[in-house]
């Protein structure tokens, strides 16, 4: 594939960014890119599941300021901003972590709602950019496959993951009114499963989860039947297409995620075989969550035609670079070569 | 059908009841009837949408005290209260008046999401009860006839009625977070289609547009094949359901409207014939707003099991009573009987 570079070298100027969530897994990495282009970047956090070692390696960046302070509540920032991005929320869906949103319903909806119209309020008022992280839980349990963006998604309303699906449905909602009427330029990305470095190693996801289980010597947990799909990103291709995306002119909602379907028990199988694990699987038949969705896969043609994007690391290889990290986090001794 | 009287009448102490959306079309007869049985009812309204006119008759009612205020923004209440119901918000989904939410997006969102928020956050304040009005818009454009209350609907997330639709699935969203975390006592109750007095007759709903054509001499305007179906409910039933929902113990959302499905044609013939209007109908092939949806009709099992309650009103008598009201606000002499 052919990479259009003029289309991330448009907007080459030095902006000055807000990006909320900046010390989560995500935002970190995005904050990284973004001081690599040369912007300067105010990073929000409450550290409530961010955690201050992501943004450990930025101090003393003259280029880089953390501001402490929960996204919910006004936001004061007097330079004058360019852009702001939005990807302060809770994201695990694991009810057996504390971290997990299932246990931070209230913070969770806050974020997506409150924290959705502070930043919005704060881009319209600076006349700034903003872009709004979105996710694929807006699909809810999909009925339809892959997903593409006109999809309008299975959410239960009142169902266990409703705290976060319904609150970054209504943070859609609310972007595109103040696109609308305020004529903010907006973008909204909607992210799929992720993996990589700096994932927390605490709050439950499968990645490190699974990760964590292998280089214990331990059988890898599966909850179900294994059958149900997702499709894992690399967080570099992922950021990467975020990029693209704040850079472009495209308002409406995009997917950004890798379109390679996987049954969790082959990613189980292949992560077993990178940690040389010999344990094996076991699985418990009990959902993690109620509504579990059984598959999840993004279409990416509008990611492809509006941004010149597609995935580019080879789950192997990302999968490699996060086992590496997980050991160093671990205290384990480098992997042999 | 026997209604359980004792349904109603299990707390019958007088409460301290604030109702938002007060000068509303459903928030003015709900008041009505929190005075009729004893309660003390503080009215908060902005008037963006409701309508002074609708609380007129309760000025020196030592009962009733009005609070001119945005629901989104704090809410200061000094006495203690023992009930909060959340009403207020645009309702219209007409994008051609004014007051409809197509022309209030930011204004509807707010309503639902941090109307909502500031709502909760006082019941929980004041250890109040809470109920909150939301809506068979929940389920969008619904794929499944009837819909139960565990259907989990079809709506856009970043549609033209997003604005209303995805504001009441989060308000429900955070209305079960605060219940299952903070043990506030909440009830859901979504509201089907509704006519009756007070309604206005300048935000673009289906009654009042074509009562008013058909007392004018003018053909009724159908938008679409007029083969779309909704289910209207006269006003005393919709809060008779409501009444006992609010003195009920059910936290779950429960449906109240008239499950007597009429073709949006059939009902113009009707008011045409009421009114005694040989204009007849005609038909404009432009949807009023992108995805309205073809059906909507209510599954009022619940409703039946749990509070004893059905509708009572037949249709035309609604009608007769909703007419002579429209009459009157035009100034038009009374009906010849």
């Amino acid at each position: 594939m052919i990479i259009p570079e003029t289309l991330v070298k448009t907007e080459r100027q030095v902006m000055l960014i807000l990006l909320t969530g900046a010390a989560g897994f995500l935002g970190s990495h995005l904050c990284d890119r973004l001081l690599a282009e040369g912007h300067k970047v105010i990073g929000l956090d409450n550290f409530v599941t961010g955690n201050p070692e992501n943004l450990k390696h930025l101090e003393g960046n003259p280029n880089f300021r953390l501001m402490v302070q929960d996204v919910s509540a006004f936001i004061q920032v007097d330079e004058p901003l360019d852009y702001i991005l939005h990807f302060a929320s809770p994201a695990s869906p694991n009810p057996t972590s504390p971290l997990g949103y299932p246990n931070l319903p209230i913070q969770t909806l806050k974020a997506g709602a409150l924290g959705t119209y502070n930043s919005l309020g704060l881009a319209k008022a600076h006349k700034a950019r903003f872009l709004l992280a979105s996710t694929s839980e807006v699909y809810g349990d999909p009925t339809v496959h892959p997903q593409s963006e006109d999809y309008w998604g299975n959410c239960d309303p009142i169902g266990p993951r409703s705290v976060y699906d319904e609150a970054k449905r209504f943070a859609e909602a609310l972007t595109m009114a103040y696109h609308n009427v305020h004529g903010v330029r907006t973008h909204i990305v909607r992210i799929f499963n992720t993996f990589g470095p700096r994932m927390r190693l605490d709050d439950g996801r499968v990645v490190p989860n699974f990760i964590q289980q292998a280089l214990r010597g331990e059988p890898l947990t599966i909850y179900g039947t294994g059958e149900q799909t997702r499709s894992f990103c690399y967080v570099s291709d992922l950021i990467e297409g975020i990029y693209r995306l704040m850079m472009s002119d495209e308002h409406l909602p995009v997917n950004i995620g890798n379109p390679i379907e996987t049954s969790i028990k082959d990613f189980a199988l292949i992560i077993n075989e990178l940690c040389q694990n010999p344990a094996g699987i076991i699985t418990q038949y009990a959902d993690t969550l109620g509504d579990d969705p059984q598959r999840r896969q993004p279409d990416i043609t509008r990611a492809r035609t509006i941004l010149g994007w597609e995935p580019q690391v080879a789950m192997r290889d990302g999968l490699n670079i996060t086992i590496d990290y997980t050991r160093q986090k671990l205290g384990l001794p480098a992997r042999q070569a």
